[in-house]
Protein backbone atom coordinates (compact mmCIF):
# COMPACT_ATOMS: atom_id res chain seq x y z
CA UNK A 1 0.00 0.00 0.00
CA UNK A 2 1.37 3.45 -1.03
CA UNK A 3 -0.32 6.86 -0.12
CA UNK A 4 0.87 9.47 -2.74
CA UNK A 5 0.23 13.38 -2.38
CA UNK A 6 -0.22 15.10 -5.45
CA UNK A 7 0.32 19.12 -6.56
CA UNK A 8 -3.08 19.93 -8.69
CA UNK A 9 -3.86 22.82 -10.98
CA UNK A 10 -6.91 23.58 -12.60
CA UNK A 11 -8.78 26.46 -14.13
CA UNK A 12 -12.17 25.55 -12.36
CA UNK A 13 -14.45 27.29 -14.87
CA UNK A 14 -16.26 24.66 -16.64
CA UNK A 15 -16.58 22.59 -13.16
CA UNK A 16 -19.03 22.18 -9.73
CA UNK A 17 -16.05 22.93 -7.85
CA UNK A 18 -13.74 20.61 -6.04
CA UNK A 19 -15.88 18.00 -3.87
CA UNK A 20 -17.44 15.21 -5.61
CA UNK A 21 -20.99 15.63 -6.33
CA UNK A 22 -23.47 12.79 -8.08
CA UNK A 23 -24.95 14.50 -10.99
CA UNK A 24 -21.93 17.11 -11.36
CA UNK A 25 -18.62 17.33 -13.29
CA UNK A 26 -16.43 18.12 -10.02
CA UNK A 27 -12.52 18.58 -10.06
CA UNK A 28 -11.97 15.70 -7.67
CA UNK A 29 -14.86 13.54 -9.41
CA UNK A 30 -12.70 13.95 -12.65
CA UNK A 31 -9.48 13.24 -10.46
CA UNK A 32 -10.86 10.13 -9.01
CA UNK A 33 -11.98 8.96 -12.42
CA UNK A 34 -8.45 9.13 -13.72
CA UNK A 35 -6.47 7.40 -10.92
CA UNK A 36 -9.33 4.80 -11.24
CA UNK A 37 -9.29 4.05 -14.65
CA UNK A 38 -4.92 4.10 -14.20
CA UNK A 39 -5.09 1.85 -11.17
CA UNK A 40 -7.96 -0.33 -11.73
CA UNK A 41 -9.17 0.08 -8.21
CA UNK A 42 -11.93 2.25 -5.99
CA UNK A 43 -9.79 5.08 -5.78
CA UNK A 44 -10.88 8.36 -2.93
CA UNK A 45 -8.52 11.51 -2.44
CA UNK A 46 -9.06 14.04 0.41
CA UNK A 47 -8.34 17.64 -0.85
CA UNK A 48 -6.49 19.93 1.03
CA UNK A 49 -10.00 22.11 1.09
CA UNK A 50 -12.89 22.33 -0.83
CA UNK A 51 -12.98 24.74 -3.67
CA UNK A 52 -16.27 26.62 -4.94
CA UNK A 53 -17.24 26.43 -8.85
CA UNK A 54 -15.33 28.83 -10.64
CA UNK A 55 -12.39 28.98 -8.31
CA UNK A 56 -8.89 28.30 -9.67
CA UNK A 57 -5.89 26.21 -8.49
CA UNK A 58 -2.23 26.66 -8.91
CA UNK A 59 -1.63 24.50 -5.62
CA UNK A 60 -4.30 22.11 -4.70
CA UNK A 61 -3.31 19.55 -2.86
CA UNK A 62 -4.71 15.92 -2.61
CA UNK A 63 -3.64 12.56 -0.80
CA UNK A 64 -4.40 8.80 -1.97
CA UNK A 65 -3.76 5.43 -1.32
CA UNK A 66 -3.35 2.71 -3.48
CA UNK A 67 -2.61 -1.20 -3.28
CA UNK A 68 -1.01 -0.89 -6.64
CA UNK A 69 2.90 -0.71 -6.86
CA UNK A 70 2.84 2.36 -8.84
CA UNK A 71 5.73 4.73 -9.50
CA UNK A 72 5.50 8.54 -8.75
CA UNK A 73 5.99 9.53 -12.74
CA UNK A 74 4.09 6.42 -13.82
CA UNK A 75 0.80 8.51 -11.95
CA UNK A 76 2.25 11.50 -13.45
CA UNK A 77 2.13 10.54 -17.25
CA UNK A 78 -0.81 8.25 -17.14
CA UNK A 79 -3.14 10.20 -15.05
CA UNK A 80 -1.81 13.64 -17.03
CA UNK A 81 -2.58 11.66 -20.23
CA UNK A 82 -6.20 10.70 -18.84
CA UNK A 83 -7.18 14.08 -17.72
CA UNK A 84 -8.68 17.07 -19.54
CA UNK A 85 -6.46 20.12 -20.62
CA UNK A 86 -8.00 22.02 -17.95
CA UNK A 87 -6.66 20.25 -15.02
CA UNK A 88 -3.23 18.62 -14.64
CA UNK A 89 -1.05 16.86 -11.53
CA UNK A 90 2.14 19.34 -11.54
CA UNK A 91 3.63 16.90 -9.26
CA UNK A 92 3.13 13.60 -7.52
CA UNK A 93 5.15 12.01 -4.44
CA UNK A 94 4.95 9.29 -2.30
CA UNK A 95 4.18 10.12 1.17
CA UNK A 96 4.04 8.32 5.06
CA UNK A 97 0.41 6.53 5.18
CA UNK A 98 -0.11 8.92 7.97
CA UNK A 99 -0.48 12.03 6.01
CA UNK A 100 -3.44 13.55 5.19
CA UNK A 101 -4.20 16.45 2.77
CA UNK A 102 -6.57 17.67 4.84
CA UNK A 103 -6.06 17.11 8.62
CA UNK A 104 -2.14 18.15 7.94
CA UNK A 105 -2.62 20.91 6.27
CA UNK A 106 -1.58 24.16 8.13
CA UNK A 107 -1.53 26.85 6.46
CA UNK A 108 -2.57 28.31 2.76
CA UNK A 109 -2.01 30.90 0.46
CA UNK A 110 -4.34 32.34 -2.06
CA UNK A 111 -4.76 35.21 -4.69
CA UNK A 112 -7.20 37.25 -6.30
CA UNK A 113 -7.04 38.67 -9.82
CA UNK A 114 -8.85 41.81 -11.01
CA UNK A 115 -8.57 43.73 -13.95
CA UNK A 116 -9.78 47.27 -14.61
CA UNK A 117 -11.57 47.67 -17.96
CA UNK A 118 -14.71 49.45 -19.23
CA UNK A 119 -15.36 46.60 -21.10
CA UNK A 120 -14.60 42.79 -20.50
CA UNK A 121 -11.56 41.35 -22.21
CA UNK A 122 -12.30 37.72 -23.79
CA UNK A 123 -8.98 36.58 -22.78
CA UNK A 124 -8.95 37.36 -19.19
CA UNK A 125 -12.67 37.04 -18.03
CA UNK A 126 -12.78 33.47 -16.93
CA UNK A 127 -9.12 33.92 -15.27
CA UNK A 128 -10.29 37.60 -13.16
CA UNK A 129 -12.94 39.95 -12.01
CA UNK A 130 -13.22 42.73 -14.28
CA UNK A 131 -13.49 46.05 -11.87
CA UNK A 132 -15.22 49.36 -14.21
CA UNK A 133 -14.40 52.18 -11.60
CA UNK A 134 -11.64 53.48 -9.85
CA UNK A 135 -10.31 51.94 -7.21
CA UNK A 136 -8.43 53.82 -4.45
CA UNK A 137 -5.49 51.73 -3.70
CA UNK A 138 -3.63 54.08 -0.86
CA UNK A 139 -7.08 52.80 1.20
CA UNK A 140 -7.34 49.58 -0.34
CA UNK A 141 -3.66 48.94 1.29
CA UNK A 142 -4.45 50.74 4.70
CA UNK A 143 -7.40 48.02 4.74
CA UNK A 144 -5.39 45.11 4.19
CA UNK A 145 -3.28 45.78 7.18
CA UNK A 146 -5.98 45.39 9.31
CA UNK A 147 -6.68 41.92 8.42
CA UNK A 148 -2.89 40.80 9.01
CA UNK A 149 -2.57 39.02 12.84
CA UNK A 150 -4.71 36.54 14.65
CA UNK A 151 -8.32 37.54 14.67
CA UNK A 152 -12.09 36.35 14.85
CA UNK A 153 -13.29 36.34 11.42
CA UNK A 154 -17.12 35.39 12.19
CA UNK A 155 -17.48 38.69 10.12
CA UNK A 156 -15.92 36.99 6.83
CA UNK A 157 -17.89 33.73 6.99
CA UNK A 158 -20.52 32.68 4.80
CA UNK A 159 -23.76 32.46 6.30
CA UNK A 160 -24.48 29.15 7.31
CA UNK A 161 -21.04 28.23 7.71
CA UNK A 162 -21.42 25.64 10.71
CA UNK A 163 -17.37 25.92 12.21
CA UNK A 164 -17.36 26.97 15.80
CA UNK A 165 -13.79 28.06 16.39
CA UNK A 166 -13.79 30.93 13.56
CA UNK A 167 -10.30 32.31 14.70
CA UNK A 168 -7.81 32.27 12.14
CA UNK A 169 -4.29 33.78 11.52
CA UNK A 170 -3.20 36.14 8.58
CA UNK A 171 0.63 36.00 8.37
CA UNK A 172 0.99 37.83 4.77
CA UNK A 173 -1.35 40.13 2.33
CA UNK A 174 0.27 41.44 -0.68
CA UNK A 175 -0.71 43.61 -3.42
CA UNK A 176 0.92 43.60 -6.95
CA UNK A 177 0.14 46.01 -9.32
CA UNK A 178 1.21 45.66 -13.12
CA UNK A 179 -0.72 47.83 -15.90
CA UNK A 180 -4.54 47.71 -15.24
CA UNK A 181 -3.92 44.29 -13.53
CA UNK A 182 -4.08 43.91 -9.31
CA UNK A 183 -3.22 40.58 -8.04
CA UNK A 184 -3.84 40.05 -3.83
CA UNK A 185 -2.14 37.47 -2.16
CA UNK A 186 -2.99 36.71 1.24
CA UNK A 187 -0.83 33.66 3.42
CA UNK A 188 -2.86 32.56 6.39
CA UNK A 189 -3.01 29.16 8.83
CA UNK A 190 -6.57 28.43 7.45
CA UNK A 191 -9.55 30.25 5.75
CA UNK A 192 -13.43 29.90 6.66
CA UNK A 193 -15.52 29.41 3.92
CA UNK A 194 -16.05 32.30 1.51
CA UNK A 195 -13.28 33.83 3.90
CA UNK A 196 -11.14 35.38 0.70
CA UNK A 197 -13.88 35.99 -1.45
CA UNK A 198 -15.61 37.97 1.59
CA UNK A 199 -12.68 39.96 2.34
CA UNK A 200 -12.05 41.12 -1.17
CA UNK A 201 -15.56 42.20 -1.75
CA UNK A 202 -15.07 44.46 1.91
CA UNK A 203 -11.92 45.57 0.15
CA UNK A 204 -13.43 46.53 -3.11
CA UNK A 205 -16.18 48.42 -1.23
CA UNK A 206 -12.87 50.29 0.33
CA UNK A 207 -11.52 50.65 -3.01
CA UNK A 208 -14.62 52.51 -3.84
CA UNK A 209 -15.45 54.88 -1.05
CA UNK A 210 -18.33 53.06 0.34
CA UNK A 211 -16.42 51.81 3.63
CA UNK A 212 -13.32 53.45 5.10
CA UNK A 213 -10.23 51.75 5.60
CA UNK A 214 -10.34 53.11 9.36
CA UNK A 215 -13.93 50.73 9.68
CA UNK A 216 -12.41 47.73 8.81
CA UNK A 217 -11.10 47.11 12.60
CA UNK A 218 -14.41 47.37 13.69
CA UNK A 219 -15.94 45.29 11.17
CA UNK A 220 -13.67 42.00 12.13
CA UNK A 221 -14.73 42.62 15.67
CA UNK A 222 -18.68 42.95 14.93
CA UNK A 223 -18.18 39.28 13.83
CA UNK A 224 -21.27 40.58 12.25
CA UNK A 225 -22.01 38.91 9.04
CA UNK A 226 -24.13 41.72 7.62
CA UNK A 227 -21.35 44.76 7.71
CA UNK A 228 -19.57 42.72 4.89
CA UNK A 229 -21.47 41.89 2.37
CA UNK A 230 -20.15 41.46 -0.44
CA UNK A 231 -18.81 38.38 -1.91
CA UNK A 232 -16.21 39.05 -4.94
CA UNK A 233 -16.99 36.59 -7.53
CA UNK A 234 -14.57 33.18 -7.93
CA UNK A 235 -13.05 33.20 -11.19
CA UNK A 236 -10.68 36.17 -9.36
CA UNK A 237 -9.57 33.73 -6.96
CA UNK A 238 -6.94 30.93 -7.19
CA UNK A 239 -5.92 28.28 -4.16
CA UNK A 240 -1.97 29.39 -4.42
CA UNK A 241 -0.54 26.86 -2.20
CA UNK A 242 -0.81 24.23 0.91
CA UNK A 243 1.51 24.14 3.89
CA UNK A 244 2.50 20.88 5.54
CA UNK A 245 4.04 19.77 8.45
CA UNK A 246 7.46 18.71 7.07
CA UNK A 247 8.00 15.65 9.44
CA UNK A 248 4.71 14.17 8.65
CA UNK A 249 4.38 15.06 4.63
CA UNK A 250 7.55 14.72 3.69
CA UNK A 251 8.68 13.36 0.37
CA UNK A 252 9.19 9.51 1.28
CA UNK A 253 12.58 7.65 0.03
CA UNK B 1 -29.17 54.77 -43.09
CA UNK B 2 -26.18 54.62 -41.37
CA UNK B 3 -23.22 52.15 -41.63
CA UNK B 4 -20.74 51.07 -39.14
CA UNK B 5 -17.35 49.21 -38.81
CA UNK B 6 -16.84 47.16 -35.26
CA UNK B 7 -13.53 45.49 -34.57
CA UNK B 8 -14.19 43.04 -32.90
CA UNK B 9 -12.27 40.31 -30.27
CA UNK B 10 -13.54 36.89 -29.26
CA UNK B 11 -12.11 34.00 -27.41
CA UNK B 12 -12.90 31.25 -30.05
CA UNK B 13 -13.26 28.33 -27.63
CA UNK B 14 -16.96 28.22 -27.18
CA UNK B 15 -18.32 28.24 -30.57
CA UNK B 16 -18.92 26.64 -33.72
CA UNK B 17 -16.47 29.96 -35.76
CA UNK B 18 -17.57 32.73 -37.14
CA UNK B 19 -20.16 32.12 -39.82
CA UNK B 20 -23.87 32.27 -38.74
CA UNK B 21 -24.94 28.49 -38.58
CA UNK B 22 -28.64 27.29 -38.19
CA UNK B 23 -28.53 25.58 -34.74
CA UNK B 24 -24.89 25.93 -33.71
CA UNK B 25 -23.75 29.01 -31.50
CA UNK B 26 -21.33 31.00 -33.80
CA UNK B 27 -19.59 34.86 -33.17
CA UNK B 28 -21.69 35.94 -36.67
CA UNK B 29 -25.08 34.95 -34.96
CA UNK B 30 -24.57 36.20 -31.41
CA UNK B 31 -23.02 39.52 -32.57
CA UNK B 32 -26.56 39.73 -34.55
CA UNK B 33 -28.73 39.06 -31.67
CA UNK B 34 -27.23 41.39 -29.59
CA UNK B 35 -27.65 44.50 -32.52
CA UNK B 36 -30.47 42.67 -33.36
CA UNK B 37 -32.11 43.62 -29.63
CA UNK B 38 -30.80 47.10 -29.46
CA UNK B 39 -31.90 48.00 -32.95
CA UNK B 40 -34.82 46.31 -33.15
CA UNK B 41 -34.94 45.64 -36.78
CA UNK B 42 -33.06 42.36 -38.85
CA UNK B 43 -29.34 42.87 -39.00
CA UNK B 44 -26.95 41.43 -40.85
CA UNK B 45 -23.28 41.63 -40.62
CA UNK B 46 -20.71 41.12 -43.37
CA UNK B 47 -16.76 39.68 -41.41
CA UNK B 48 -13.95 40.27 -42.88
CA UNK B 49 -13.37 36.77 -43.12
CA UNK B 50 -14.35 33.81 -41.22
CA UNK B 51 -12.37 32.28 -38.62
CA UNK B 52 -12.96 28.37 -37.80
CA UNK B 53 -13.98 26.49 -34.14
CA UNK B 54 -12.17 27.64 -31.38
CA UNK B 55 -10.01 30.46 -33.22
CA UNK B 56 -9.73 33.37 -31.67
CA UNK B 57 -9.33 37.74 -32.54
CA UNK B 58 -8.20 40.22 -31.28
CA UNK B 59 -9.01 42.17 -34.67
CA UNK B 60 -11.84 40.79 -36.43
CA UNK B 61 -13.44 43.48 -38.64
CA UNK B 62 -17.77 43.60 -39.84
CA UNK B 63 -19.73 46.04 -41.24
CA UNK B 64 -23.65 46.49 -40.68
CA UNK B 65 -26.08 48.80 -42.12
CA UNK B 66 -28.73 50.31 -40.01
CA UNK B 67 -31.99 52.33 -40.53
CA UNK B 68 -31.68 53.30 -37.12
CA UNK B 69 -30.47 57.04 -35.65
CA UNK B 70 -27.90 55.71 -33.25
CA UNK B 71 -24.22 56.95 -32.72
CA UNK B 72 -20.85 54.78 -32.22
CA UNK B 73 -21.10 54.81 -28.40
CA UNK B 74 -24.73 53.91 -27.89
CA UNK B 75 -23.86 50.77 -30.12
CA UNK B 76 -20.80 50.17 -28.31
CA UNK B 77 -21.99 50.76 -24.71
CA UNK B 78 -25.53 48.59 -25.55
CA UNK B 79 -24.23 45.50 -27.58
CA UNK B 80 -21.06 45.03 -25.12
CA UNK B 81 -23.86 44.47 -22.13
CA UNK B 82 -26.08 42.08 -23.99
CA UNK B 83 -22.55 40.18 -25.56
CA UNK B 84 -21.46 36.90 -23.52
CA UNK B 85 -17.54 38.16 -22.09
CA UNK B 86 -16.63 35.66 -24.49
CA UNK B 87 -17.22 38.67 -27.33
CA UNK B 88 -16.15 42.40 -26.76
CA UNK B 89 -16.61 44.95 -29.62
CA UNK B 90 -13.26 46.76 -29.27
CA UNK B 91 -14.54 49.75 -30.88
CA UNK B 92 -17.21 51.02 -33.69
CA UNK B 93 -17.42 53.53 -36.04
CA UNK B 94 -19.56 54.84 -38.60
CA UNK B 95 -18.02 54.34 -42.33
CA UNK B 96 -19.19 55.15 -45.90
CA UNK B 97 -21.96 52.89 -46.94
CA UNK B 98 -19.85 51.70 -49.71
CA UNK B 99 -17.55 50.30 -47.18
CA UNK B 100 -17.78 46.46 -47.05
CA UNK B 101 -15.76 44.34 -44.30
CA UNK B 102 -14.82 41.31 -46.79
CA UNK B 103 -14.83 43.34 -50.34
CA UNK B 104 -12.69 45.74 -49.26
CA UNK B 105 -10.11 44.06 -46.96
CA UNK B 106 -6.65 44.52 -48.34
CA UNK B 107 -5.12 42.55 -46.20
CA UNK B 108 -4.76 40.79 -42.68
CA UNK B 109 -2.84 40.27 -40.39
CA UNK B 110 -2.72 37.02 -37.68
CA UNK B 111 -1.15 35.86 -34.48
CA UNK B 112 0.04 31.66 -33.60
CA UNK B 113 0.85 30.77 -30.25
CA UNK B 114 2.97 27.76 -29.07
CA UNK B 115 3.91 26.78 -25.79
CA UNK B 116 6.43 24.22 -25.10
CA UNK B 117 5.44 21.79 -21.96
CA UNK B 118 5.22 17.78 -20.80
CA UNK B 119 1.97 18.85 -19.61
CA UNK B 120 -1.03 20.87 -20.20
CA UNK B 121 -0.91 24.24 -18.48
CA UNK B 122 -4.81 24.54 -17.82
CA UNK B 123 -4.05 28.14 -17.92
CA UNK B 124 -3.34 27.97 -21.79
CA UNK B 125 -4.83 25.12 -23.26
CA UNK B 126 -7.74 27.18 -24.97
CA UNK B 127 -4.97 29.64 -26.44
CA UNK B 128 -1.89 28.05 -27.61
CA UNK B 129 -1.15 25.19 -28.77
CA UNK B 130 0.89 23.10 -26.90
CA UNK B 131 4.31 21.49 -28.26
CA UNK B 132 5.90 18.59 -26.18
CA UNK B 133 8.92 18.61 -28.56
CA UNK B 134 11.99 20.81 -28.73
CA UNK B 135 11.94 22.84 -31.46
CA UNK B 136 14.81 23.61 -33.84
CA UNK B 137 14.42 27.32 -33.97
CA UNK B 138 17.01 28.23 -36.58
CA UNK B 139 15.33 25.61 -39.07
CA UNK B 140 11.87 27.09 -38.55
CA UNK B 141 13.26 30.63 -38.95
CA UNK B 142 15.03 29.61 -42.16
CA UNK B 143 11.52 27.90 -43.52
CA UNK B 144 9.80 31.28 -42.33
CA UNK B 145 12.14 33.39 -44.95
CA UNK B 146 11.24 31.24 -47.85
CA UNK B 147 7.40 32.37 -47.61
CA UNK B 148 7.73 35.63 -47.73
CA UNK B 149 6.73 37.02 -51.15
CA UNK B 150 4.19 36.78 -53.74
CA UNK B 151 3.47 32.99 -54.58
CA UNK B 152 1.30 30.52 -55.61
CA UNK B 153 -0.39 28.94 -52.09
CA UNK B 154 -2.34 25.88 -53.41
CA UNK B 155 0.22 23.72 -51.19
CA UNK B 156 -1.43 25.14 -48.40
CA UNK B 157 -5.11 25.73 -48.65
CA UNK B 158 -7.27 22.93 -47.38
CA UNK B 159 -8.64 20.60 -49.69
CA UNK B 160 -12.33 20.95 -51.11
CA UNK B 161 -11.75 24.78 -51.41
CA UNK B 162 -12.74 26.27 -54.77
CA UNK B 163 -10.96 29.30 -55.23
CA UNK B 164 -9.02 29.52 -58.81
CA UNK B 165 -6.62 32.47 -57.66
CA UNK B 166 -4.35 30.86 -55.23
CA UNK B 167 -1.42 33.46 -55.92
CA UNK B 168 -1.13 35.91 -52.22
CA UNK B 169 1.47 37.78 -51.17
CA UNK B 170 3.39 37.38 -47.71
CA UNK B 171 4.88 40.73 -46.34
CA UNK B 172 6.20 39.63 -43.32
CA UNK B 173 6.44 36.39 -41.07
CA UNK B 174 8.07 37.04 -37.59
CA UNK B 175 8.61 34.90 -34.59
CA UNK B 176 8.56 35.97 -31.00
CA UNK B 177 10.08 33.77 -28.24
CA UNK B 178 9.40 34.37 -24.44
CA UNK B 179 10.43 31.96 -22.25
CA UNK B 180 8.39 28.45 -22.88
CA UNK B 181 6.13 30.55 -25.46
CA UNK B 182 6.52 30.77 -29.00
CA UNK B 183 4.41 33.57 -30.57
CA UNK B 184 4.53 33.43 -35.07
CA UNK B 185 3.19 36.84 -36.88
CA UNK B 186 2.46 36.70 -40.07
CA UNK B 187 1.07 39.45 -42.60
CA UNK B 188 -0.53 39.13 -46.22
CA UNK B 189 -2.35 40.53 -48.38
CA UNK B 190 -5.09 37.41 -48.07
CA UNK B 191 -4.68 33.81 -46.61
CA UNK B 192 -6.43 30.67 -48.38
CA UNK B 193 -8.75 28.69 -46.18
CA UNK B 194 -6.67 27.32 -43.42
CA UNK B 195 -3.69 28.48 -45.00
CA UNK B 196 -2.18 29.94 -41.97
CA UNK B 197 -2.53 26.74 -39.80
CA UNK B 198 -1.04 24.51 -42.70
CA UNK B 199 2.09 26.77 -42.92
CA UNK B 200 2.29 26.63 -38.93
CA UNK B 201 1.47 22.46 -39.05
CA UNK B 202 4.30 22.78 -41.75
CA UNK B 203 6.93 24.80 -39.94
CA UNK B 204 6.10 22.40 -36.90
CA UNK B 205 7.54 19.41 -38.70
CA UNK B 206 10.46 21.56 -39.56
CA UNK B 207 11.13 22.51 -36.34
CA UNK B 208 11.05 18.44 -35.14
CA UNK B 209 13.61 17.56 -38.19
CA UNK B 210 10.46 15.86 -40.38
CA UNK B 211 11.00 18.48 -43.21
CA UNK B 212 14.24 20.60 -43.89
CA UNK B 213 13.79 23.99 -44.09
CA UNK B 214 15.60 23.86 -47.34
CA UNK B 215 12.50 22.04 -48.74
CA UNK B 216 10.11 24.62 -48.41
CA UNK B 217 10.72 26.48 -51.81
CA UNK B 218 9.93 23.57 -53.66
CA UNK B 219 7.13 22.35 -51.24
CA UNK B 220 5.58 25.68 -52.24
CA UNK B 221 6.13 25.18 -56.01
CA UNK B 222 4.48 21.57 -56.02
CA UNK B 223 1.34 22.95 -55.14
CA UNK B 224 0.67 19.32 -53.66
CA UNK B 225 -1.34 19.59 -50.81
CA UNK B 226 0.30 16.14 -49.84
CA UNK B 227 3.49 17.95 -49.34
CA UNK B 228 2.21 20.12 -46.41
CA UNK B 229 0.00 17.32 -44.59
CA UNK B 230 -0.61 19.03 -40.86
CA UNK B 231 -3.08 21.51 -40.28
CA UNK B 232 -1.92 23.24 -36.67
CA UNK B 233 -5.00 23.24 -34.24
CA UNK B 234 -7.20 25.75 -34.21
CA UNK B 235 -6.37 26.89 -30.28
CA UNK B 236 -3.84 28.58 -31.71
CA UNK B 237 -4.58 31.24 -34.04
CA UNK B 238 -5.51 34.69 -33.54
CA UNK B 239 -6.98 36.87 -36.59
CA UNK B 240 -4.94 39.76 -35.06
CA UNK B 241 -5.63 42.77 -37.83
CA UNK B 242 -7.50 43.44 -41.12
CA UNK B 243 -6.30 46.58 -43.06
CA UNK B 244 -8.43 48.82 -45.55
CA UNK B 245 -7.65 51.13 -47.99
CA UNK B 246 -8.11 54.70 -46.45
CA UNK B 247 -10.14 56.21 -48.88
CA UNK B 248 -13.32 53.95 -48.42
CA UNK B 249 -13.35 52.35 -45.06
CA UNK B 250 -12.16 55.52 -43.45
CA UNK B 251 -13.68 56.91 -40.34
CA UNK B 252 -16.69 58.90 -40.85
CA UNK B 253 -17.25 62.88 -39.08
Amino acid sequence: MKTFMMIVSYDGTNYYGWQRQTHLVSIQGTLEKALEKMLREEIRIDGAGRTDAGVHSLGQVATFTTQREVTEDQIKIAVNNLLPEDIVLKSVFQVAPSCHARYHAIGKRYGYKLYRSSFADPFKSRYATRIVHQLDEVAIRKAMEQFIGTHDFATFMATGSKIENTVRTITQFDLFIENDEWYFQITGNGFLYNMVRIIMGTLLDVGRGKISAQAIESIIKSKDRDRAKRTAPSCGLYLEKVYYPEEICRKQG
